[in-house]
């Protein structure tokens, strides 16, 4: 038989990354250009059409190519669609969908990038065999794929899966949104920095933290610090996991899954982060799901998740 | 060709209902039967049996009986179980479906309440043609049941949907399941009540409501007041409006629903709930949510809706 092949493809604020990928989640092309450069989104997809087809040309002649499944800030899985992505030089609605298929006539799968990165747990990562499950992205921003019976929730317009948005506390911390006290203020990378500034103000605590200017903290290094016993780190990861397992509970209310996969840049701090956070979400949880939902890290290898994400979408479009 | 016929079982604390209804909702047959006489639930199970038997006998022998829908409290869709209802008699785990098929050898199908409430709007109802919407029961407590994709959602252990207990507030209201904040504890027939009781001693505004002894108060006499212009129980109604549209901004974060159906006593109140409610959520939610989700009442009769929904089980088996 011949092999079956998916093309991802990871649409990024800087870099755009292409993978090639075999059933198993083998990469067997790898490309990137950059997404900055291009003013226009017609020039970008030009550019990318020519690398994707450098691609199909240098695989062994014989692989199907099955579709292109593209993971996009903002993107829109009914319409196919890029709507103001904040992150990204093209303004308004882009059809890339749409863009991207001129070029090739074969499925184009578009969706946002925590619902691709819930479609490549599902099919290649931490989530294989499950029916209902939950994928939280932790970096810049909060990001939420929700899986219920084996299918990503879309909801009627294609935005669903919002996590970072809820509210933790609306007089709390503003928001990129415009809003006040959205999980994503407290809970990701640019969460924790926050909370650890704001205890360096509150607080007297000696902290090796003190040392670094605020503009230059970042998640990695609260994490360095929490490693080396610094208290106000530790503090700080423990605010964070009390506020995520409490916004957990209530979202195993919602969709009652089987687990939550924590990915991203935040979740590297792993020992600070699953245990209590499992802890506060069983501590807030209603008694019927107790000891029922696991919280556990992805199974995707870091390079190459975004693209496996990608590509899975067009796994998916057999089931 | 044959008409075919649901039977509807909604089992509450009190009366368990019984209605035979065809596809368009007609009910031709109606009975009940006292659950609480039943301390055993064989025995209770005996009745219903011998009842929906005489039902069977005295309809038209031509009709076709597709199944038996059943609502009650705590029940579990994938087991057909009721577990551990607190307002029954019956202790523990009832498996109910499988003793109710030990008298008909016709399919059985069994969820709690608010998931019947769901699946009767989408059948008979206001969400008729809709594939994304949430059905919220205000009655003493608060009951939801979450339709994504034309199906409703039942999560990895078919507890899914138990939005009256996320939180609203950690340190808030005791709740009855052990727990502090719950929704259900500010936005339920109960919930009003004790924001009436809270204002009244919090302040000393002028009240018709002061009159009644608070072991009477129902939020059937604060609606009552709020129409004769008492400001503390227009307050109440705004109050609870303001919680519940906080909390539906975060619901539409989960599942982007079309929209939201509110059913149940305190629903009833209509002029003090359905459009501060949505104002509510409107202020509060995410923009690219805005003005897309309806708040709507039940479209099913008030007085046959929980049969009609626990009927209505049977039609959505043909989906």
């Amino acid at each position: 038989m011949n092999k079956e092949i998916a093309i991802g493809i990871d649409i990024g604020g800087t870099n755009t990354v292409i993978g090639f990928a075999d059933e198993a989640g083998n990469i067997i092309f790898r490309d990137s250009i950059r997404t900055d450069e291009y003013a226009e989104a017609d020039k970008f997809v030009k550019e990318l059409s020519d690398h994707i087809s450098i691609g199909i040309q240098s695989i062994d002649p014989d692989c199907i190519i099955k579709g292109i499944g593209i993971g996009a800030p903002n993107g829109n899985f009914y319409k196919g669609t890029i709507e103001f992505a904040p992150n990204l030089r093209w303004t308004g609605i882009i059809p890339l969908a749409d863009m991207v298929k001129s070029y090739f006539n074969i499925p184009v799968i578009l969706t946002n990038d925590a619902n691709a990165a819930a479609s490549g747990e599902m099919i290649y990562g931490a989530a294989r065999g499950m029916k209902d499950f939950i994928v939280i992205t932790l970096g810049t921003g909060l990001g939420s794929g929700i899986v219920v019976n084996g299918k990503i929730v879309y909801g009627h317009d294609g935005f669903a899966g919002e996590l970072g948005h809820t509210i933790v506390d609306s007089h709390g911390r503003l928001c990129g949104c415009g809003r006040q006290g959205c999980l994503e203020t407290y809970v990701s990378a640019t969460g924790i920095t926050r909370t650890v500034i704001q205890f360096l103000e509150e607080s007297e605590t000696v902290s090796s933290l003190r040392g670094i200017p605020t503009k230059e903290l970042t998640s990695k290094k609260i994490y360095d610090a929490a490693k080396e016993g610094d208290q106000l780190a530790v503090d700080a990861f423990d605010f964070t996991c009390q506020i995520l397992g409490l916004k957990l509970a209530d979202s195993v209310a919602y969709t009652s899954p089987q687990a939550i996969i924590l990915f991203g840049g935040l979740a590297k701090a792993a020992e600070f982060i699953f245990e209590p956070t499992k802890r506060y979400m069983e501590e807030s949880m209603l008694k019927i799901y107790s000891n029922k939902v696991q919280i556990i890290p992805s199974q995707l290898p870091e390079s190459d998740a975004a693209v496996l994400g990608a590509a899975s979408l067009i796994w998916d479009l057999d089931n």
